[in-house]
């Protein structure tokens, strides 16, 4: 078994994956659990820490995402496009001297204003790893899902688009929230939504939906597929996708193969990549930069 | 004193004017209270129409908006497109046969499908008066705003959009809404955020206000205008305006102040139209339809 050499923690705002990682990259043990960032008081991440060392061992740390923010242990100020793992590096906050690093997340301030924090450990190691080529489109799906353009391996542009957290908006707040409790398919009602995105009326196409329900014309159990499709084939339809492009995806199977749909509905090529896998190639990419361990 | 002839009621979800008008159309007295359709229970409309007449006198009562859906009195079918003026008083609902009417609602099932209650008397009222012409595009803002496309003076086609409620939605359930808690004016923040509309990435649009102000690039203040002026944009710009067209808003002056600015911002020109005067003017003509009184 290979020598244990440093912890990885993705730390969310709900969620919490650390990763024993060996030496040589390999993965000894990952723990999983809802210690995200919003369920952690103030001044008890360093306990949190001490924890997960003592079951998966004494070394060093490295955390990324929220735990960066100012919900989070300590606010790690943004890295700036463009941004490659020395960036990164070079932007590390130190909460525990020479013991636990923060990853800093990355900004963009020049033309649109953006940021991300986690996101980008994914996207570079995606890179490093040769996943996906250092010229190339990502995208990450989710409640904020990134867009992001790699150039020259580095994080050169990125768009964030709330498209997760609409859907859960009018799901649970809005006139439309009755009509959206089925699960999501990628099925016909999901491709007529991506088609209705096409149309770029999304204020009232939204409205639409409800009244076609209301008159009759549609069966409810359609809706939430439709307005996903919907909200998610606008947020595709909003990026600027070469024609006959590659967009690289980042996500779990099940949002995964709804955004491959709506990739694939614009007329670009969509490549699944294991997010997991990408994080954890990208955070053994800060450790080996790291100078003097 | 003209004499006085029937009780129009406006019975919204939140709020209701009743209006006691003349024979020759001249309203005698107007109340106003905020018992719109969602605060009186079921069963408890007859008894509200009775306080009414006590107060207005002992005449016949025509009602229109929400009294007529399925969370008010009782549901009034709606009428389809095209409708005119005769096709609502063909499907008046008597509640109280020969003593108490419901208005229907316009629905449109060719193509596109969509509802409206309440606002085709404003708008028909706004053509019958002569306040807009007989082939026109009509816009009444709100929570859920509607443009109606009048053709020979009737309602040939219309689309709603949540503009209203979408930034309720924000600003009272999105991570967002920290940020959108200053008033809305028609200043330079307003006309940046109908600037941005005309980009049409509504998405990742309202995801970079957020992250200019974490960035310390705009003012906080500015947020609520600027994703106002945003919303109500795209809005504006997903309607088929002829080049240098007329929109007839109905609206309250602050409302109808930020549609005028958007309309004018597309190249068209904003009319603004007194929505009380149009719908009197509608329920008058129903009113003037009714055989038999």
């Amino acid at each position: 078994m290979s020598e244990l050499a440093f912890i990885a923690i993705d730390w969310g705002t709900t969620n919490r994956r650390a990763y024993a990682i060996a030496s040589d990259g390999a993965v000894i043990q990952t723990l999983r659990d809802d210690k995200g960032v919003l369920s952690v008081a103030a001044g008890s991440f360093v306990g949190e820490v001490a924890k997960i060392r003592k079951r998966l061992g004494d070394v060093p740390v490295l955390c990324a995402g929220m735990v960066g923010s100012t919900r989070g242990w300590v606010e790690a100020p943004y890295a700036q496009c463009p941004a490659g793992i020395d960036a990164l590096v070079e932007r590390l906050v130190w909460v525990e001297p020479g013991r636990t690093a923060i990853i800093p997340g990355v900004a963009q301030l020049h033309g649109r204003c953006d940021v991300m924090r986690g996101e980008e450990v994914q996207v570079l190691g995606a890179v490093v790893s040769g996943m996906a080529p250092g010229d190339a489109l990502l995208c990450q799906p989710g409640t904020h899902s990134k867009w992001v353009r790699m150039k020259h391996g580095q994080i050169a542009d990125f768009r964030t688009a709330m498209t997760g957290e609409m859907f859960a908006l009018l799901r649970n707040h809005s006139l439309l929230g009755d009509f959206l409790k089925a699960d999501v398919v990628a099925g016909p009602a999901f491709q007529e939504g991506l088609e209705l995105a096409t149309d770029n009326h999304l204020l009232s196409d939204l409205f639409g939906e409800r009244a076609a329900v209301v008159l009759g014309q549609r069966d409810v159990d359609d809706t939430a597929s439709r307005v996903s499709g919907l909200l998610i084939g606008s947020d595709v339809r909003d990026q600027v996708i070469a024609a006959g492009g590659t967009v690289y995806i980042l996500a779990d199977q099940a949002l995964g193969a709804l955004y491959a749909a709506a990739v694939t509905a614009t007329g670009a090529r969509p490549v699944m990549l294991d997010s997991h896998a990408a994080f954890l190639a990208g955070i053994t990419a800060i450790w080996d930069t790291i100078d003097g361990h």
